[in-house]
């Protein structure tokens, strides 16, 4: 193993800059040039869709060498990345053992605790004493591929008792018994919990593995903190992209072709078009008084964007509280509570801003004739109106969706816009048509 | 140490799981009720704000203890939780050398890597054995006080010469030197590397720490990923918020006060409202025009709500892809093209959606009169032209502000939204001023 300079150290970080852009020949052919030891370390680290786009670019003989390479977690990853027909190929590849280990964990579900995790994890029984410990895991290491931060403790029956820290079994006295040494109160995960719940029970803990144990305190495997960072950023980007009104794209942004992009967002972009339609209907009802007021038909973006807008932010916040449990169902009434206020106090603001506005005009301009303030009002009161029905309904659709299992994060900002958009002209219409009947109407 | 019951273990669960209910004054009594050791337990998982309130509210005599349990990285983050004038108290509760290593510590950027690091990590001289290496670790491991997955191979000068994973120190020959199991191809972060930065590279290289080394090559600490997974949950959190259209609480949602929360949204909503206000200047120009053709006023919320939504759409997709940096500043013009032919095919889509609508409506209802074909083209032409605009367009703000070193994350969906609604109206009028001429206007 030789030493790499600054320059060699340099290209690998380069190749890993500039893979993202590499179609999938150049990148098996820029992987080809790494010698065996980086190249190791480079698939070790690639996500599982790569590492399996970059194996099925190989000679079949080649394939072997690199799936044995994988612990089993991964090699499972890998192992879903593929089509229906390739699976059973891919398995044939891994030794007898770690082929049954894979086949377990494909039965689980790729997103709960039993789909990520790793069923080789340092283990040791309650009676033997530190060094014992110390020595037979030495033994154990080489089949216990992943890391080794924490030593289960296990009776007969492969009932989790306890856990030791590495640090705390290094620092001990020798001869201490392990039994001696384990905290008890080890958290768990069960095989079923899915894996934004474990990325919120890895933030709240600061642990570095969580062990998976079965209905009967049986452990099953690990799963580590570095599997969930990935994870963390796949949950956010999907909740980003929905709140911005996509599908999940499921792929970095350039990596998507241009059918498949579109595919994703015209979708709903047709779906918010046709619901929009609601406002031509809405609109069309009102069309007596825009003729006889023409003057009404221009605040109509100002207001509507301005319940588009407060209800964007109210479900942006409790999608985001919701996705970090901070906010669960039955805080519902806490939310209401909460918006309520919120709304009025932010629709009170932007009406005196819209009462102004109209009054500058009229000082400055003589924009509005004589029913000035009727006009000024009309508008200051459907804001405030349209903001706090906004920002309500902003935060109660997140509940509302989740409530028929449906995903909070697609109350997105154009779907709540659409809503409020439809409402927002129902409430300035009726508010114009009391304040302004017998004036301008 | 005895062994935890089944009820016990829901119990210290159950406190995790409704401590973000309490006041400050009921957790310290909750905490108060905990055995040492569960308390010392949950101490260490709580989030450095709520270690620092809850160390304020203990009598002063009972601080100490607590302040030495922490690790100097953690220490660091709670005297950064704490005001101005007590972090000098809080200080002082340290022993000498911890002190030294805080005050270094808090002299980095709270976001850098610097900030984050531990400075005590496990090292090793290249020239000892494998036995020897572990004994010596087995006396350094009181003093190392994280975890030990890696063990960092520095020569006299404190420069980093490789690294090697416990497990491979585990599984060596007893003889074998440190030299020749170690790989000297270590992924580091430079002192000043922004945690965002840091979060991508954890994510990109799977590993559990990473060594902070400076301008020389001299090792400084190491970043653990436990601590990460907190820093991409904030940083998505804060995206997500600005992309809703808030400034970022920083805070979890109910324990936001009303008048902060209030005042963290009616800035932008006002500033997005005053903006607004182009379109009732936009509209006043064409009231001519809606006066002899009221039909035109019933569309224009759906016309400016499809530039609204594909805008939102873009950013959203853009600033997601430059967080997780899949997408480049250099990057713009393949988004431009990308999103250009993007926002033709959805526009085309919507546009012929639209001329459905009226045709429909006319065949129905004989909504539009004689000339009903005339303004279901200009309804097609107009989304065609807005959707197109508002996809490039919401694609591009996000470059656009990170040239002037802003977020881009600022450009949320509500500031799109408002941003092309101006430009929606300006379309939609020049489109119907030139295909209804001499027929409806």
């Amino acid at each position: 193993m030789s030493m790499r300079t600054e320059a060699e150290s340099l290209e690998l970080t380069d190749l890993q800059e500039t893979w993202r852009l590499l179609t999938p020949e150049e990148r098996l052919e820029a992987f080809n040039q790494l010698d065996r030891h980086e190249a190791e370390d480079f698939f070790l680290e690639l996500p599982a869709r790569d590492q399996h786009e970059l194996m099925m670019l190989m000679p079949a003989s080649q394939r072997r060498s690199w799936m044995r390479l994988l612990p089993p977690d991964d090699a499972a990853d890998l192992v879903q990345e593929a089509h229906e027909e390739e699976r059973e190929g891919l398995l044939a590849l891994l030794d007898e053992a770690t082929r049954r280990e894979v086949a377990a964990l494909l039965a689980y579900a790729e997103d709960d605790a039993g789909g990520l995790m790793n069923p080789r994890y340092a283990r040791v029984r309650p009676d033997v004493s530190a060094d014992e410990a110390i020595s037979y895991l030495r033994r154990q290491a080489r089949a216990v591929l992943e890391i080794i931060n924490y030593v289960y403790v296990l009776d007969a029956d492969q009932k989790l008792l306890g856990v030791v820290s590495f640090r705390d079994l290094f620092a001990a006295p020798g001869d201490q018994k392990v039994r001696d040494l384990m905290s008890s109160d080890v958290v768990t995960a069960s095989e079923q919990m899915d894996q934004e719940e474990l990325a919120r029970l890895f933030a709240q803990t600061n642990l570095q593995a969580i062990p998976v144990v079965d209905a009967s305190g049986r452990m099953k495997g690990i799963v580590t903190v570095d599997d969930i960072v990935d994870v963390i950023q796949e949950e956010a980007t999907e909740d980003i992209q929905k709140i911005g009104g996509t599908q999940a794209l499921e792929a970095p942004y350039l990596k998507v072709g241009l059918v498949e992009m579109v595919r994703k967002r015209v979708g709903w972009l047709a779906v918010l078009f046709v619901s929009e339609m609601l406002t031509t209907a809405a609109m069309s009802r009102f069309e007596a008084e825009i003729a006889r007021a023409v003057v009404l038909a221009v605040f109509i973006p100002l207001i509507i964007s301005s319940g588009g807008n407060s209800g964007s932010q109210a479900s942006t916040l409790v999608i985001r509280a919701m996705a970090l449990g901070e906010v669960k169902m039955g805080d519902w009434w806490r939310v209401v509570h909460r918006e309520l206020r919120s709304g009025l106090a932010m629709g009170l603001v932007l009406g005196v801003i819209g009462l102004t506005r109209v009054e500058l005009w009229q000082l400055l301009f003589h924009t509005y004739g004589s029913h000035h303030l009727l006009v000024g009002l009309t508008i200051a009161i459907s804001v405030l109106g349209v903001v706090t029905w906004g920002t309500l309904s902003g935060s109660m659709l997140p509940f509302l969706l989740k409530r028929f299992r449906l995903d909070p994060a697609s109350a997105s900002a154009p779907f709540v816009a659409t809503l409020v958009d439809v409402t927002g002209i129902v409430i300035y219409f009726t508010a114009a048509s009391v304040i302004l009947r017998g004036a301008l109407l």
